[in-house]
């Protein structure tokens, strides 16, 4: 049975103000998706947070994301396929360039926010990632949401000559199609710690999940979405730790 | 005799605003300083300038600046070391993720506009610079202006396992140390075309140049800063380049 | 028979780049839509293009734009209609103030690129523009895009108290529908001047325009949108102009 | 006795970050400096730190600061005189607007961070925010820190026809001079709160301070400026009040 990584988003704070837990967070994570300056996080943010990874050996992502601070790049920006491609490029190399000052490098890429919305919704959006990606380094998995129809996905990854990682989520309910039911609905976001830590270890030992219509639905999925916006939400991720090192 | 190298600024275009006349001057030159989107350039434009610069096989530095897109970075702002180290880390690896997928890298680095001034007035500014291109990439020289004094930088230089292209000016009047007349002072900028061409062929050539009080000043520069802002420049540039070949 | 007024884009200059011929231009339009900081300009450069609209005695508008100067304003960005009003509110304020270091003011918004797209589109996001000019000053003038089905437009800022401006496209094709036919068609911009005069007359006197299906189509309109890119845009304005005074 | 008002930083949250105690503050002070989103807020921030100011009727002023969010304005930017009366109008504007849709308008200016210090050390700087107000409204007074030598700033706004209020610390020891004693040095700021407002109680009653030396400082003051970053600071900040209250 293959580990079942953890991953967070970290370094989001910017210049002044601070934002997450990421102190509290990364002993428990194997991934940091770390911002690289466009929704959140500037260069002194950036390596402090690579210091944090290094300290912690977790592993580095890159977080790229639509130019959009004050929106902390949640709002779609419409974008052409070569914008979206160079600034993914511009980010992680910015990053990289931190890794490096620090001795480590950038290891695998997740967009962020509305990027990541948008290119789960639309092929020629997800296509510009991959290219930015094979193009700095086809050997950097990109990380996207785990769905019962990844193979569209899989496929335009292949031509890109890089490889994915595919993500789920142990907080929130999916539908009969293995999508995450929206916000706005009622109970699509779980809140009992049991039941997260339900969903993860159905998650990390490949039993279906139960879909918001009761029936069993499948996911496979290579790494956890974890958030640590405050000590509730990091109580969970460390019960998530703890029952998948009981796993082992 | 070592080769005089050109090197002008280059991608100082932002988002739907053109400047300068890179197609034109980047067939003369043999270094392109490219802006990193600090105080000009995006990704698009840092993307085509890579590509320019490739299809005439122009070497490729990054030219960080201070975040200052309305000043256009010629405007000092009080950093502190570790900001400049991070902010030139950051920009360097930017551009050099644009570079890689176009195939190549960054070569050098030189610093612009004011934190460029501010470099080469603070021993503690050049060596935050020296040490983010140390910890990018040690084989990468730094460029800075040639002066009378080079010895203290160049100990710097050492100390950080880094090496140094000095520059110089065909164009400007220097002072008998070795600086710069102040732009503010009449005869600082030289328009005759013969006197520019004449101050390029002593610079590369060895032959001391005539400072502001008529004595010779004997420089050591790498390399030649020009400008292409208009016809005129680009034609002197030309000319240059002329001259350069035919003292091959 | 009422004036048609010329209105152009104007300050759309930012930092160290210049656009646009307001010089050239100035003298030519009733009305300065000038660019408040957002997609193109900065303080100085609104300083500037109020003091040349003083010199010509041209009316000052406000041409607020999401937060996009990268993207010059023109790609559509997710923002709530609350966003949009404190947008739009922040940008009259803040060229207000520069027109007042003049001894002059804002007298009328029209919204710049996608965000004029938009609230052109979704009835949601002009109710938010309209409630930004309503609580600035309601005497203030919106302008929109003239079409045949100005009602529901007018109804709205009915409700918000204001009045509307409604503007046409001399050098554009409408479809039957009164609506600007795409950039991307054949046809869509009219580059004859004579095509482009006889357009702006028709408009001016009231008299049908010739629709892209050849029948008729009547459009009212108060202002007339031209541009100055370049020699040959600023000569067919400098003939509509022309054309306008000779009805007079 | 005149009163002494309370002026405090308000709304230096941006985007999705939070900074200060807005809401727990503003029902101690007299006077809210709103950030004008130059160093910190955003259109959305300055609208509701201008509702919660409406709410505690408190007088709203504008406090402008240099373009850099990253460095929260902290960062001394060399500009030019013009340059600087431009951004405080623009950012004057912008939170005036803003005032408008809520009924209300900026009532006083006080630069923020390095553009306060700047203008404090330089006169050509002071000059340049003078003239600013001075075209906006000269009827908005200018809030600028007390000393013993307030007499040249005095004849400048007279020149500019504006007022000048001057403002205080109750935290901050004095050096003899009536400057504030540097952060560095120990002793600058005052911990214990019945020394915090012993100081305040003198300067509310126009009795000397004890300045560093032990010796009196007479320091004459409109309002002190307080902080609220967190709960003991807000503790003192109650315990001022309940003092000047005791006073009237």
């Amino acid at each position: 049975m293959a580990t079942l990584l953890l991953n967070a988003d970290m370094g989001e704070s910017f210049g002044p103000w601070n934002m997450g837990q990421d102190e509290a967070m990364m002993p428990f994570v194997d991934l940091a998706n770390i911002a690289c300056g466009f929704h959140a996080a500037d260069p002194d943010t950036m390596r402090r947070t690579v210091q944090l990874a290094q300290r912690h050996q977790v592993t580095i992502g890159a977080h790229p994301a639509y130019p959009d601070l004050v929106g902390f790049g949640r709002r779609s920006l419409a974008c052409s396929a070569l914008e979206i491609e160079n600034m993914v490029l511009y980010q992680l190399g910015a990053l990289d360039a931190l890794c490096r000052a620090e001795g480590t490098r950038v290891r695998y890429v997740k967009p962020h926010g509305a990027l990541y919305n948008d290119m789960m919704q639309d092929h020629t959006k997800l296509a510009a990632v991959m290219q930015a990606v094979a193009r700095f380094d086809p050997t950097l998995p990109l990380m996207l949401m785990a769905t019962r129809h990844a193979q569209p996905a899989q496929e335009l990854a292949a031509r890109h000559g890089i490889s994915l990682w595919f993500e789920a989520f142990a907080d929130r309910a999916y539908d009969p199609e293995g999508s995450l039911v929206p916000r706005s609905q009622s109970g699509a976001v779980y809140h009992d710690s049991m039941v997260i830590i339900e969903q993860a270890r159905r998650i990390a030992t490949g039993e279906p999940l139960i879909a918001s219509d009761g029936q069993p639905l499948r996911l496979q999925a290579d790494t956890l979405c974890v958030h640590g916006d405050n000590p509730e939400s990091i109580a969970a991720v460390s019960a998530i730790r703890q029952m998948l090192t009981s796993l082992m």
